[in-house]
């Protein structure tokens, strides 16, 4: 997600430590302490705003919920939505999702989301997106054996090509959804950008894929 | 496919022995001798009035081509389609698509397509659909190792359980498309009912999968 850079998100990053983690290298194996229990941890790559992570924590307190980004006013933006919804379940993570082994022991992570990811269409890119095979390498080594990944998006292509990722990675498909807002999916939370998108009749795909 | 019944297609189909197959148990591993060459052999499971595998046997001149239909009226239109196309590599076969181990001896046949099959919407009637796993069983005999099915349809219900389905009975995806028609693919032969309702706006869905 693209945003304007924002004034003093800095400043507003690092006066909240007990939500965001600036260290995410020292916090790799020690997450369950962080949070102080053993409920499971649901991460986010690429969280953007911060709508969709803040509403999943206060639906399942439960679950505890990270959310990584790579992008300072993005992420004071979510700093914003953690703060309103006073969940203290939740914490957000400045960090570059290229290698999550850096920032979380094998196993260490029970379930991640992709949302909206950037879509990078042009085939040069492809090694850019979130779901292509070196990502997927990253999230088996932090998740369990059969762990998930739940994904949707807008993207028609990068839909198409995620399922067809997934499935050459020899992951199994467990649902696929071709148009969510017409289904019978009931605990969908939205992100910012599919408020938006899906009221212009965007159609948004999602599927939940497993490692075996 | 339903269609109307029509007079004298019982008649029409057995005037044409050249062409439609009356004993489909008797060819069973004898298919290559009937067409008298080695060239591949593409099926079409349930295959409507033939616009498809007519377009595909003119298109294709050095592929066999069998239609399958279990419907006498259908399979009629689809006689007077190969006979109007002057196709010499197509054969019509009257059977139920619901053992194809019958008429096809193991690897057999090259390719199968399955295209608009009936969704069958109703979960009771999940082991009717054509991409229900005791189908996926049969194709796999019939086909090679590696062997591919190519699917269509605008059914989205019928799609999404098609990609989950074909998934978790170990098959890969190798290529999705979400629009077929808004796509680079440029090797599509329409039916009957893909020109009617993709005219009337219905996005096509595609996808072709591997046996491993």
């Amino acid at each position: 997600m693209r945003v304007r850079k924002r004034k003093g998100a800095e400043e507003h990053l690092e006066s909240h430590p007990q939500f965001v983690i600036s260290q995410p290298e020292a916090m790799k194996g020690h997450w369950r302490e962080l949070f102080g229990n053993d409920n499971p941890i649901h991460i986010e790559v690429g969280s953007g705003k911060g709508a969709f992570i803040s509403g999943m924590a206060l639906k399942h307190p439960d679950i505890n919920y990270i959310a990584i980004d790579m992008q300072v006013s993005v992420l004071s933006h979510a700093l914003d939505k953690v703060l309103a919804s006073q969940a203290a379940n939740v914490r957000l993570l400045l960090a570059d999702g290229s290698d999550l082994r850096n920032y979380f022991a094998a196993q260490e992570v029970d379930l991640l989301y992709l949302n909206f990811s950037d879509p990078w269409p042009k085939t040069k890119h492809e090694k850019r997106r979130l779901t292509y095979k070196t990502f997927l390498e990253t999230y088996r080594y932090i998740l369990p054996q059969k762990g998930e990944i739940h994904f949707k998006t807008d993207n028609r292509s990068l839909f198409e090509y995620s399922l067809v990722s997934f499935s050459q990675y020899g992951m199994l498909l467990n649902k696929v959804w071709l148009d969510l807002h017409d289904s019978d999916f009931s605990d969908n939370v939205m992100t910012e950008y599919e408020e938006k998108f899906s009221k212009k009749g965007q159609v948004i795909y999602r599927v939940e894929a497993q490692f075996l």
